[in-house]
């Protein structure tokens, strides 16, 4: 259940009537892992294990080949969801010990740099894939088709991602910004099509751990229908990730790794 | 510094020019108790002891009426800025030991219920603010213009409180709608103004953490230029908080407690 109607009081100048609104549900999911209190996270319910597979995924916590086997209950109580994973210690990656990897990358020698020149040799992703700027704004165009508890709700984010040939691998919706990503990536890792996927596109802003998402999966090319922040052009230059805000209509601006677009 | 200028490519149709874009600065905010991590956020730099104290506040971890004494350092090795606090371990409020209050609130017995009136009658907060809903429009012109940083970068959220004689006392502007708030709040703490707060206004959406920290400063009407969460919205109601949405312009949808507007 993505959406719930709520009464509400619309004033309108100085008049005011009674509406039935639908808004984006808001609801807490605890992610444990080996019966440890992994997070809680406030999700949209919706596609929950590809939340939990993308989220662990994404920030390096498993990445075995192995499905990974979750088990969700309903603690009503507590009024949570609660979803269980199992993994062997000895599959548990780097990112479960670390509380975060931000400290080492924010302090590289990229940060700070405003040259879009200086950095065009630095690239750790795949620079074999290119992009028509018009194929990009088809994309938004296409995510927002595939948005309708945004447009019931005006409360939900977005992100979608698409292969080379700029065809529609998977879209998904949720309150949280990163939590649609992570959905993104967790359905993409359970159909073992990440491989495919070269372009993610997100409503709203980008931040720094957006990019390192992407990072994460792979994803060369991101884009956003908003303004990224200082450190998520930093850590996109640094990390070879062609990042572009402002994605309306038919415009956008790319801040990092112009190369792959043609 | 609040915001940086960035080198991009901007596409247009299939032409393409350099542009200097200013973003809004992104940077990690390390806060200690006692020389103890408590928590790591990404903020725009400015007010950052606003922010400390906001946070502190709002998540009851400290509210003694003594002054909070908060030390800064910048660690440049890990590109962080350092803010150590010392308070006395019988000074620290329920909120240090416990991780969050939500589980708690959040399987009360009001969240869920749609209807308005069912929950006319309970209400936590003082019922003696009334507002006309001339004067919130009033009030969300007055935090545009206070929004230096949204109006050059695009990617700033703000927050804003206001007297019951809608006399504004604070506005903010951050990268984190939860930053923004906190540094409200913090300013007024540090000014002994929070008793005067009777409405905070924000932009973008409002999801149930907004609506806990209106509640633990006290501030009865909250209202937000976009969608509320379903989650704000039982929240609200549970509290006692009048709660609006969708303000723009000339309208604004009230979804809990619209017996404070007249």
């Amino acid at each position: 259940m993505a959406i719930q109607t709520y009464q509400g009081k619309k004033f309108c100048e100085d008049q005011n009537h009674r509406v039935d609104d639908n808004l984006v549900v808001e609801q807490a999911l605890q992610i444990s892992i080996n019966n440890k209190t992994f997070s809680i996270t406030m999700r949209t319910p919706g596609d929950d294990a590809d939340l939990v597979r993308g989220l662990l995924y994404s920030e390096d916590i498993y990445k075995d080949k192995e499905e990974l086997i979750i088990s969700f209950s309903e603690n009503k109580k507590k009024g949570v969801t609660e979803a269980n994973t199992t993994i062997d210690k000895d599959l548990l990656s780097d990112g479960y010990s670390n509380s975060r990897n931000l400290l080492s990358v924010s302090s590289c020698g990229i940060c700070g740099k405003t040259e879009l020149e200086e950095i065009d040799n630095k690239n750790k992703l795949q620079n074999g894939v290119k992009l028509k700027a018009t194929d990009l704004f088809k994309m938004f165009k296409d995510m927002s088709a595939g948005q309708p508890t945004f447009h019931q709700s005006g409360g939900s984010h977005a992100a979608a991602a698409f292969s080379k040939n700029t065809e529609l691998l998977v879209i998904r919706e949720d309150i949280g910004r990163h939590n649609a990503v992570d959905k993104v990536i967790g359905h993409l890792v359970n159909e073992k099509q990440l491989n495919k996927a070269k372009c993610l596109i997100v409503s709203g802003r980008i931040s720094y751990e957006i990019v390192t998402k992407a990072f994460a999966a792979n994803i060369p090319i991101l884009a956003a229908v908003s303004a990224p922040s200082s450190l998520a052009v930093d850590f996109a230059k640094e990390l070879g990730i062609t990042l572009l805000g402002f994605c309306r209509g038919n415009k956008a601006t790319c801040y990092a790794h112009p190369q792959r677009l043609i």
